[in-house]
């Protein structure tokens, strides 16, 4: 199949960065670090959390940052939420642009951890979820399914086993008259490999009769370009990346990390430039605020072309010196 | 066309990895390092250069650490030279495995820079090198290009550019009544790309017609593993890596890096025991030398896999906690 003309990448590194951290960063800093990413051509961007601040005091200032961002014109600043609740304050929070997303599971054991409930009472949830979004006149967007590729606590997840959730909520959907535009499949714990990403895209694809299909993928295992290759040779056009490579655990250490961060948004940018894609996005830009992501958080990013410079500065810094000494 | 069935990885990290620090590591911590990368099924490592000591501190002890390593069967144990002493030197110290590599250029800058000569004149150099090792019976192993996907000094490198380069070669062994076993491009400053890839190693194959062709990958703007699966989706076998992403430059920042780290090691090996590709290589062992590497070079290392576990040792933890459960 064809690379996709045009690369849609949703930037989820504020959010996903400060939230990861063990220090808390002032407000004022991470305003400046979204006012940098709305300046870059992104289109989506995850600025911050509305969950609860007793058990996430990173996220306790979300009403403030989207109270401080500036707005640009076609760039929307989205937040993450866990519940109806979260739904509810996004909505009462000036600034905030409400996406319409379900966030769906495919093990029971991940399920109960996030949710306190089992797979088929959360479909429950999804329904309280949706009804939100019906009642507020916002359209559902995407379904992102949680551990789409494996599960850390309950082991392989097989393609039917995946398209068992999928179908689910696409018939409660179904039932309550809404389309589903597009299906994010989440490698939450890095277990996807190329071949994987191939199979579950035509499989999802098939599913749902040609939805959108979306990755939200994370290098945990050195294998998160590959997967995103994999993804654009089958015409995905849909990603979550992460700035600098923000997010995942600094202090997992030699432990048992079962997160890492997500695919860093400006290598993706590198590759699909020199692919030939087109993403909107200016690198330029976005490499200055990977680099001021870096700044304030205080230690080195994984993200690699944040550090060595963009090929095409490079190519024309080389063609400028070999006129210079011609 | 097919993956390959079997993956071949030479190991550069112990002589890539303590050249590229600042400081001077005990003899004894790179020889733990290379004796537990000799355990692990790698056939091929690289231990040291034999360098010009003033210039590279770090490998004044190449002599030693050949002296100290234990010797594993179907385990050779190589090293870098850049000039006909150097090779000299290797055959006359104990316990190296002298590999007949020729190490070529596609740019006359980065020609000039590495040896003080034209493209031209290095075909000299060449020629003595060969003549070297055909008067030590080293049979030439494999011509190695640096800068074969571009040249931070000289720009862009176009394939007529590379191949002109190779032919040149190719030319100089038929005269020399040399076959050419293998060819390995080298992305010596991080510009290849998964398209990239595909273009010149088929280019490189029509060339030689039909010589294996090798990569020599690093990772410096995060499309590291896309390029390895790209190459392997054209049924590439043979790659150079580096344990726990060992070498590139700490200090680079937020300057104009030229180099980065090889590919990861067992990053690569995760990727293809996860695609049904073999390696020889033991997985759990190799992430335990990277984990030892990084304990001596007292950096995180960028590899994921080390940091993370394996896929299969967290599916086996996931399906034993749910068997314990049930």
């Amino acid at each position: 199949m064809a690379y996709p003309r045009f690369v849609e990448i949703h930037e989820e590194g504020p959010r996903e960065g400060f939230q990861m951290e063990s220090r808390l960063f002032p407000t004022a800093e991470k305003i400046s670090l979204v006012d940098a990413l709305s300046a870059t051509g992104l289109k989506k961007i995850q600025v911050a959390s509305f969950v609860n601040p007793q058990k996430v005091p990173a996220m306790a200032d979300a009403a403030d940052i989207f109270a401080g961002i500036k707005k640009y014109p076609n760039v929307r600043h989205t937040a993450l939420w866990l519940n109806k609740r979260g739904i509810l304050t996004a909505i009462n929070t000036p600034g905030v642009d409400v996406d319409g997303k379900l966030i769906i599971y495919t093990t029971e054991r991940f399920c109960q951890a996030n949710n306190n409930c089992s797979l088929e009472e959360h479909l429950e949830t999804q329904r309280q979820w949706l009804e939100t979004y019906v009642a507020n006149n916002i359209p559902l967007e995407a379904i992102y399914v949680c551990t789409a590729f494996g599960c850390q606590m309950d082991g392989p997840v097989d393609i039917p086993q995946l398209l068992s959730s999928i179908r689910a909520t696409l018939d409660l959907c179904a039932e309550m008259g809404l389309g589903v535009p597009a299906v994010v499949l989440g490698d939450t714990v890095g277990w996807a490999n190329p071949d994987e990403i191939k199979r579950r895209v035509a499989a999802v694809r098939e599913l749902t009769n040609g939805a959108r299909v979306g990755l939200h993928l994370h290098d945990t295992r050195g294998m998160g370009s590959a997967n995103f290759f994999s993804a654009l040779q089958e015409g995905v056009d849909l990603f979550d990346g992460s700035v600098g490579g923000l997010g995942g655990c600094p202090f997992c250490g030699h432990k048992d990390a079962t997160t890492a961060g997500n695919v860093c948004t400006e290598d993706m940018v590198q590759m699909c430039h020199e692919l030939g894609i087109e993403t909107g996005i200016n690198l330029e830009l976005l490499i200055e605020a990977s680099l001021m992501a870096e700044r304030i958080i205080g230690r080195t990013l994984t993200g690699r072309t944040m550090h060595s410079g963009s090929i095409e500065s490079r190519r024309q810094l080389a063609l400028k010196s070999k006129t210079q000494t011609a």
